[in-house]
């Protein structure tokens, strides 16, 4: 199946996962306890480059072609006030992504990474999630689809972002159908709230919540319900690239709840995915602890565009470097440790 | 004077330091306002921009000319079983420094930074500090000098790292000097100590602190009696660097100690340099507080070399591209908040 076009064919994506390389991340481990350096004393570069060898599937990874992707979607829960800037900056967003003047623009180039912006039926927005579920079954598998077959094969490295006016809301509203509590929990700032207008935001969600509790209980009816295309998106290319052993990087807290129905309909579903920072966005500590990961930076951005993700880029290449470069103790006529 | 050759010089160039460019700061600041994101949403990467601005004196600073340079000295407190490693390894791995083999070469190039490495008398060590001060008057001013030379004028961004044997116990006794408490408080497992040999360092380090007792409310004479050539010279570095106008990257426990006393010679002394990382060395964390810094990295990292540091240049590259190449809000046609 190459196109899926119902929850069940979601579902069987998720099924029978390809099982991690663990022979390549153990010679990638052991490549590092040979390495010119005290054991352990790069820590989390170590266990990088160990985790692009288990996903990539072999010991010497490489960073030759990293893409990052920006998938782009329109969102009915904006009528609902829950965001300062108007639905029509979605658009004008991806024709920046193309003129080359966004952060993700500088960030991707200066990662050296290609950038593809994906911009899922910006003019036909989801609907309203306090009135009815946001995306049906076909338009959310729809979505998924286009995510899934947005990964190309071969890819060393995949980095994952969003655009889409409101999407935080849509983002809360599914972190709370995945993990539980209700909008306070979940609802933050966005692209600039004040305190009133997260207080809205959170009743939103909550209504939302309690329009579609009978469907809260399974991960692909809650995205639909809940969540958007690009969200949808994300959640069919974090499916591919596990399928296809492309290790992948996800943004902030959008990204990070796009992606977590994955973790939810497979265990280790996400093991391929690192979170690359953690976003300033209020619940998106709680959803990276809920995930079990550990972000990679911590710089307080809350920007989207998968700025996060690209920024993360250069960190696993030094990881990479030092994997690929250092000598080894036996060869570099160092005495060792008596 | 360009080369100090005794307490008093050295005190003396960390009196009538440059004042920020603080119209430079406060024209990226202005900038950044401007650029096509909500406001504040780049967090941290905003304060980077504006942080190169101040110590570079240019509104648009570059990062064309970054310059990475590890500083080796050898410490006679090696004979008080302080380290794993024997003091054979220190020059051994100058050789590797020089040979590319090194974690700090692959990911300076990874970074686009040029290496230097500048072995201090290796084949002199320090005195053991137990016994006597590490280095006279004479002898800590030559390697603050050597460190001080080192800088070359138009450096856009210097990434200072070291390499020594034993320096995290001098590093301890010198922020233990600098910031009170004891060896408890700053003995960390080094290169990979377990517990007794943490106890025993941390007694080592009680033992300098007894003996130089006299010396020790005075910065530059506690950092002779317990440091090292290549602390001293860090501590050189980091003033000509405040004096040329060039951003420092501090690694991490080893270098931020050995900078240190700039910070309490001259407020605001150590204003232009960034914790690259905090360590996983036990006392960092409380000497980044100290010194009321945020590190950029938190990856558990512990090896030295300047390895944090370098990392921790992509993220400013990062930071750069945005300041420069982001399109502003009034000729995007973004529509603005409501």
């Amino acid at each position: 199946m190459t196109r899926p076009t119902s929850f069940a064919d979601i579902a069987e994506l998720c099924r029978d996962l390809p099982p991690p390389a663990d022979d390549a991340a153990a010679a990638a481990q052991a490549r590092q306890a040979s390495l010119l350096k005290p054991p352990g004393s790069l820590w989390r570069l170590e266990d990088f480059a160990a985790w692009l060898a288990r996903w990539q599937g072999q010991a010497l990874p490489r960073l030759d072609r990293v893409q990052v992707i920006v998938f782009a979607g329109n969102h009915g829960v904006v009528a609902q006030g829950v965001s300062p800037y108007p639905a029509s900056v979605t658009a004008q967003m991806v024709a920046n992504f193309a003129a080359g003047g966004a952060a993700i623009c500088q960030l991707a180039a200066s990662a050296g990474a290609r950038l593809r912006v994906i911009p899922l039926a910006l003019e036909m927005p989801t609907r309203d999630f306090t009135t009815g579920p946001a995306l049906d079954e076909a338009g959310f598998a729809a979505a998924v689809a286009e995510g899934y077959q947005a990964v190309v094969p071969g890819t060393d490295l995949l980095a994952l972002g969003e655009m889409g006016i409101g999407n935080t809301t849509a983002a809360a509203a599914l972190a709370a159908a995945l993990f539980g509590g209700g909008g306070a929990r979940w609802a933050g700032a966005g692209t600039g709230l004040d305190t009133a207008g997260i207080a809205r935001k959170a009743a939103v969600v909550d209504a939302g919540l309690a329009l579609h509790a009978a469907v809260l209980g399974d991960p692909l009816r809650a995205a639909a319900a809940l969540g958007g295309r690009e969200l949808a998106a994300i959640l069919g290319a974090a499916i591919a690239a596990r399928r296809l052993g492309v290790p992948v990087l996800l943004d902030g807290f959008v990204c990070t709840a796009a992606a977590a129905p994955l973790a939810r309909l497979a265990a280790g579903g996400l093991d391929h995915a690192l979170v690359a920072h953690v976003s300033a966005e209020a619940g998106h500590r709680a959803l990276v602890a809920a995930l079990g990961k550990a972000p990679v930076l911590d710089l307080g951005m809350r920007l989207g565009e998968g700025s996060g993700a690209a920024l993360a880029i250069p960190v696993l290449r030094g990881a990479l470097a030092c994997h690929l470069g250092m000598a080894r103790f036996a060869e570099a006529g160092v005495d060792d440790r008596g």
